[in-house]
């Protein structure tokens, strides 16, 4: 579609991306890993091209297994080294030929700061929040920050977003009722991701940690109404359902999720999601469950709350790099 | 660590695993895609080896990249064949030499049935098992089915895997102690996607379910040790580890994964995954929280125990398709 070798005419000074030219890997200094996700095999680096000025940015992603390509795949030509077996099961490193296995390579070059920054990741970090944590470190960066909690009243008290509604209680209801609305992330065309949320028009429930057993009739009307809806609206039953809260929530305004359960969202990992369902239970086995229990979450480096913990000395920034494997029972890294 | 080329004398009649003597895929005929995950870039078969009896699982993973491999992998004798170039953006089809791109494969020869629906695709239900109904359903399916736990057991006795052991406690310690050992799924390579399980000595405990306070220290005895080995080895610290029991759990005899927070790992969502913190701190609030919980999980269609609740009538099968959202406000699908 283009011809490779002919570079377009650029104004003095300006750098020619290396895009315009490039058939393989030479003269590539690798500087920095960027980020990178070892569930779905990508890996974004840093560097830069020997001789060629500014930086690049090279996004490498495993690609999926082609259909087409499994007759070729499974036979001779593709070794199989074993790292070891037991009983019925083997684990083997399988080494299929190039053109049967390729990966998926995109070059930003010449990337600016802002590039670099949207593909750098910072590390996540375990916090054990006590019950005294909560109240010395969490709930006074809360009420400082204070998100603007305008937009979620708009939709309780009518005002914004009414033509979503996919369930909304009587206003008669106010220590019980709630309205149901699809999450902005949803397309609201496929059930595979179906994602709405509910939102109790009772301010003032800061999330899952002020929940005590007076809020049980409030969470079974969400869990009976909103499953009823959704069953009625979109014909899916209960069984197919993630329900559940987020702690820490992005905002700060009580609300739950609902979601297909074949949509791996974002944020469904425990120590996030809380299902309803074990919320619900936890309350009724204990009706201060949630002032008296330890609830562990992930916070990431950049995150204002990160600062607040580190300053009281709970948790401390961690160097991602280097992270092999080292032989020998020395430490590998991080200290 | 043990001569491939030795086969074990079996009573006539055993069918020999392949994995006794496999170099590579001659013969092997796929059969059926039992599931594939396009995101985590894996794929499960089902087939045989040509002249050889009994049915063979085949799981291939896409490896995630290797930080060692990096400087080989970005040289001259990696290929890029562009598929198309916009400003400074450029798309390539990358091949790599296949010994720094390899697949991770797992053989399972013979297969059982079992085995087959473990990982054949078929849509899930969220199950929340009272304990009433772990008491009418659950428990007697584990007691009619029982898995072999005998690679388990040849684990903590001390006859298989030795050379892989992370942490063993002394053995004296027959109520606290465990081993630590790689899950088979981590290539014992990148500490990106560290998946170790910590299998106790102690048999009988069949999961979450059975545990009561009496079980704390234990617990105490594997989160605090479990720790200290992976710094002490691996330089990671207790901040940057996932440590949690799945429910279900693959096979039961209590085990407690430990992984890598920045893997994102098949199984850490809430409703599958428990993190060991709650467990413990659910078991200090409440001594019989296992046996008064009711715990909601996810089950496959195809799964054995899913059949059990559907004959209860707390379940029932549901058609995965169509799944659009339907104009107007008729039912979607499903009933």
């Amino acid at each position: 579609m283009c011809d490779e070798n002919t570079s377009v005419a650029k104004p003095a000074g300006e750098i020619v991306s290396v895009n315009s030219y490039l058939k393989d890997f030479s003269g590539f200094e690798n500087t920095r890993i960027l980020s990178e996700n070892t569930q779905a095999k990508t890996i974004n680096l840093l560097g830069n091209f020997q001789g060629k000025s500014g930086q690049a940015i090279v996004l490498l992603q495993k690609s999926c297994f082609i259909h087409d390509h499994l007759p070729n795949l499974l036979t001779g030509k593709t070794i199989l080294n074993k790292q070891f077996d037991n009983d019925i099961y083997g684990t083997y490193d399988c080494q299929p030929p190039p053109e049967l296995n390729g990966i998926t390579a995109t070059i930003i070059h010449p990337a600016t700061e802002k590039h670099i920054a949207k593909y750098e990741a910072k590390p996540h970090h375990v916090i054990e929040e006590t019950p005294a944590l909560y109240q010395s470190v969490t709930l006074p960066h809360l009420k400082a920050e204070q998100f603007n909690l305008q937009w979620v009243y708009n939709i309780i008290e009518g005002t914004a977003e009414q033509d979503r509604v996919v369930y909304a209680s009587p206003s008669s209801e106010e220590k019980t009722g709630f309205i149901l609305v699809p999450d902005l992330k949803w397309d609201g065309k496929n059930l595979e991701n179906l994602h709405l949320i509910a939102i109790p028009y009772s301010k003032g429930i800061l999330s899952l940690r002020d929940l005590t057993s007076d809020h049980l009739p409030l969470l079974l009307n969400i869990d009976t109404q909103g499953k009823k809806a959704i069953e009625e609206k979109f014909g899916l039953p209960a069984s197919q359902l993630r329900i559940f809260f987020h702690y820490q929530p992005s905002f700060y305004h009580l609300h739950i999720h609902f979601t297909s359960l074949r949509h791996e969202a974002f944020g469904i990992h425990a120590g996030k999601a809380h299902l309803l369902t074990s919320v619900i239970n936890n309350l009724e086995l204990l009706s201060t469950y949630y002032q008296k229990a330890t609830l562990p979450f992930f916070l990431k480096e950049s995150d204002n709350l990160f600062s607040k913990f580190e300053e009281h000395g709970i948790v401390r920034k961690f160097e991602l790099n280097p992270t092999k494997v080292e032989s020998g029972d020395g430490k590998g890294n991080g200290e």
